[in-house]
């Protein structure tokens, strides 16, 4: 099955202990697109870039299934920039500089050729765009996933409430399901923001894992413990790749089925971090994913009959 | 078998955001005896009390097969008091006062009759404290799990680093496998430690979980997410007694079954912070256990097969 997804396609500066990098290929679209096409071939990316975004990425994107229709190029802007430089910690950043450049017109038009698609990932965007790309398709997808974050809790909270009557799981930060709840515990939280619509909550916790919450139930993934953590930047947007991939896929979105999503991508969010950008996400084969799938196997498997 | 543990057994004054108690049973010994004699009814308890200490809680411990041989209570001095205010996140506090009272002349005598236990238990004490109970033991214990914390790597490192050397178990939180190891991967911080002695590490994360590191393996426990954490003190103890409490009943040191009774002391632990002091720990029954630990089960239970 085909997956939707929308979300910025950029440029990034990015600073960590371990090194720098001055301009790289980023954005939360790139994430879902090089994480998802590795569980779908039928990847179809709705973003905006400008002149400078390179051929050649779209190219490599393009290699592995991925379908550029929606990507709108602008001749004479430039593409969207951030640029961050992460604590020693790597669980929090300063943002640097944000050129909206491109994005400051983003208006996603969903292609015809995109209509079947019965998987939307939202990406981290404005809540009124992402309500626009909803409302374009004509068929509601099985499943709509969107990410957010704290901006738009701040700046746009009552379109974003707008956009959550409307989807079926959202991701969020810790920090975030506690602000949009106004609950410090997560259980808590979980309960109010499932009663603003989405029936999965997914809340990441970095370094710590992921907790996916279902009406009474709840499930837990690690992150996998890791050497290094080079670049955090794009983790989440890998792991709603890896999560949305998954799905579609199996084509099966019970909450059995998304334990094992969340599982998957975490996998790839482990992968992302070990190089600046999604360079690591480029050379990874199945191989590699099924290793490390069963390194996560081995990180939580135990055996409780003995009590 | 049975459990040797040595440690505090004191009077705590808690604040947290959901209330306040002037002066409760607490002490680190405390905490593993009544998380331990859930598993073995073979508790060797060492540690110190004053005049103060209510007959009617030794009592208790006794009733549940405490053995109090080793408490020494002297008759004209105070118990150990501390007390501390947690933050809102209930993961960090300050600590408002510590009378160390009869703990000043804490100097542990093993009486002949535990000197058959095959489980150590060592608490957060003075280092050299620790090793004095080590030299004690006419035969090595099978197991010596001790735990420690950062007052004593800045206080007291060599002493510590001798201890090391003799357990093969070390529980510290995340912040303290840093300091000890000057790593910030968790994954060096594990390598390192274990290189300065403990065949195995147990880095306890809080609402995060913990991890088991041994040789190349790593296994990962998550925190049960609940609605309320009433009062974290004692977790970390509960966590401990739990866990050498199933190793003791299954007479089994094996990585493997560690794996479970990290699940296991998880499991004491979420009950601990339920209410303030040991009140929780005191009322629990054998199911609540039985369908606590199902929850660990249901909580990070996937299957991968689809991948």
């Amino acid at each position: 099955m085909s997956v939707i997804t929308v979300g910025t396609m950029a440029f990034d500066a990015i600073e960590t202990p371990f090194g720098k990098v001055d301009k790289i290929i980023g954005g939360s679209a790139t994430y879902v697109a090089y994480a998802a096409c590795n569980f779908v071939r039928d990847v179809k990316q709705i973003s905006i870039v400008g002149y400078d975004f390179p051929e050649k990425e779209m190219k490599e994107l393009q290699s592995r299934g991925v379908d550029t229709t929606g990507v709108v190029v602008v001749p004479d802007k430039k593409s969207f920039f951030w640029s961050g430089k992460y604590h020693i910690d790597m669980n929090s950043r300063d943002t640097l500089v944000t050129d909206l450049n491109v994005l400051a017109d983003f208006n996603p038009v969903v292609p015809d050729s995109y209509q079947d698609a019965e998987f939307l990932m939202l990406g981290n965007l404005m809540p009124s765009i992402q309500l626009s790309v909803i409302n374009q398709m004509k068929k509601r997808p099985k499943l709509i996933v969107m990410d957010t974050m704290n901006f738009w809790m701040d700046s746009a909270l009552e379109e974003l409430k707008e956009v959550l009557k409307k989807v079926d799981v959202l991701l969020v930060n810790d920090g975030e399901a506690r602000q949009l709840s106004n609950e410090v515990s997560l259980v808590k939280a979980a309960r109010s923001i499932m009663n603003m619509g989405p029936r999965f909550l997914i809340i990441k916790k970095g370094e710590h894992g992921a907790l996916l919450f279902h009406e009474n139930h709840v499930f837990f993934a690690p992150a996998l413990p890791l050497e290094e953590v080079f670049d955090p930047t794009g983790a989440g947007d890998t792991f709603a790749g890896g999560f949305i991939g998954h799905l579609a896929k199996t084509k099966d979105i019970s909450f059995d089925n998304m334990k094992t999503a969340i599982i998957v991508g975490s996998a790839m969010a482990s992968f992302c971090v070990e190089k600046f950008g999604p360079d690591r996400l480029k050379e990874i084969t199945r191989e590699d994913i099924e290793a490390r799938l069963d390194e996560f196997v081995q990180l939580v498997n135990f055996d409780i009959d003995l009590v």
